[in-house]
């Protein structure tokens, strides 16, 4: 049965979900060849095989972002966490939510495509889900992830995630300590010192518009990483002032436009990091995106030390992805 | 040039080696099949090619295992760390040790194919080099790292590396955190309870000797996760007596054997962690060797929110590696 399980060293949760194990033996041997013979279950027509948890017309008033329960959920949606002993462990239920987002009704169109005003109900969309979710005070935090182009992806169609956690994970909880023993120090967000350092010495910016701005992080741990966050300190994405959805859009889309004509279109991920659903570290936090592609190289090291190298020095990384294509037009 | 930039957030060095760049650009569409027209430099009669670090004799009298500095290093030898700031930006020269070690004269033959008795010479030069490594006080940690049919290894011959670094790596430094909390609670080593508590519940236990016991990890992040630690305590690699080189020799070549066997050879790590080179935290601090299988799913997820999940539970992980191979004879 699903349960999280904490490591009560590395004090991290880990969830155990063995009904996903099938998967894993299939994958060993190499991918599987995607099934074409059936029907995607995602595509306009099939809205039938996916209740739907919120839509977002488009222009001809057909559903332009569609959001449903995903069918092997990470996290499950009933219950309470029921926190409780197992021996010297910590044990709770994997409750949380797992929602599969349709992208754009088109099948195989990705966000390095996607107009501003299709990406803007993307966002759109993921604001009305953060402020949702947060209404449910069994969660914590709230994260989209788009994976692109990753060999291990379970579905075809053109989508994204919206995770809602029980807990904090590892990755944002090494950010909120960062940053709260930053600002502690300093009275100021770690994370606009760097947009102002970033801004001062311009060598790793990717873009910028009036409201956001693109950069390849200082001490980058991939290759072309870049992060996307708004100039004005904010930590609430569910806060995201309509004006700023166009911005936002646009910088998005040319992001992965840059890093699809720098790298040969290569997998990617993409996710956005926002502050506690609780309202909590509103001071300390500042909510971004970002955006890594999955190069493959160096994983062992990177697993067993916590050593990251990267081959790549983020101001090169930005100089290719600045000349890859022209300067954003609505700059 | 190659230096460690700290992430002013997660507060993690990473290594910025820009001359290893070329390699990424050539492994994103593919691994180009290594030239075998070219003979092995790390195979008899050419140690010419590798100035020799430190070699172990074989029972016929030539090397057995041999470690040289890695070409293309990750961490240089040469020089000061010298930290300085960069702006906002905390920066150190990137030195460190990074030598390959040949584990075997043999081009192709891996750790689940050794004789103890190999086993136990490789463990020597380990150990070794733990010892000779901390008269560098630059150095506060020393990592063995094993990679087994990775696609991005360089070098073709069966080679292991050993790596020490002038700071603490993440994931050490979070096992330090965790354990040093849970000392300061109990006054009781977290490792040694959870050895205990593994014993004491059995399920996951996989293998164990009157030195060592191998088990797969309550909250395992990966499936197949296991760990070999010493049943009694000790932080500190170096001073592994003689009289528990075959045992855990014996563990080390039974848990990789098991893993073969269980999941047709699939790519694998091993690492070691040990205490720091200063020789604190020794109560804290308890080594042991982390084996992981690298089966290829789900990275979007644990990169972009440290939430990992894990299809096979560790009790049936465990159950599968026991019925795969017949109890190691020396128990």
């Amino acid at each position: 049965m699903s349960e999280l399980r904490r490591d009560p060293i590395l004090r991290r949760w880990v969830i155990m979900a063995p009904e996903r194990g099938l998967d894993l033996v299939s994958r060993r041997g190499g991918v599987p060849p995607p099934d074409r013979s059936e029907p995607c279950p995602f595509c306009p027509g099939n809205e039938h095989l996916n209740p739907e948890v919120i839509a977002v017309a488009a222009d001809d008033g057909t559903w332009g972002v569609r959001v449903t329960p995903d069918k092997r959920p990470l996290l499950r949606i009933e219950g309470a966490p029921e926190p409780r002993a197992a021996g010297m462990f910590d044990v709770m239920n994997s409750i949380g939510a797992h929602e599969l987002v349709s992208d754009t009704p088109e099948h195989d169109v990705t966000w390095a495509d996607f107009s501003t005003a299709h990406m803007v109900r993307l966002l759109e969309m993921y604001r009305a889900r953060t402020v949702d979710l947060r209404g449910d005070r069994r969660f914590r935090h709230v994260f989209v992830l788009k994976n692109h182009g990753a060999v291990w992806s379970s579905y075809r169609h053109a989508h994204s995630h919206v995770i809602a956690t029980p807990f904090t994970p590892k990755r944002l909880e090494e950010e909120l300590l960062g940053a709260r023993d930053y600002h502690r120090m300093r009275e100021r967000c770690a994370f606009c010192d760097q947009l102002a350092e970033e801004l001062r010495v311009g060598v790793r910016v990717v873009a910028r518009n009036a409201h956001f701005l693109t950069f390849a992080p200082f001490a980058s741990e991939y290759p072309y990483e870049m992060w996307i966050a708004p100039l004005r300190h904010t930590a609430d994405f569910g806060a995201l002032p309509d004006a700023a959805l166009a911005p936002l859009a646009e910088l998005l889309v040319d992001a992965l436009a840059r890093l699809r004509a720098t790298l040969d279109d290569p997998a990617y991920s993409v996710v956005l990091h926002a502050g506690p659903l609780d309202g909590s570290d509103q001071a300390e936090f500042h909510w971004h995106w970002e955006v890594v592609p999955h190069l493959g190289h160096a994983l062992g090291m990177e697993w067993a030390t916590g050593i990251y190298s990267n081959p790549v020095p983020p101001e090169e990384a930005a100089g290719r992805l600045v000349a890859a294509l022209p300067v954003p037009s609505t700059k």
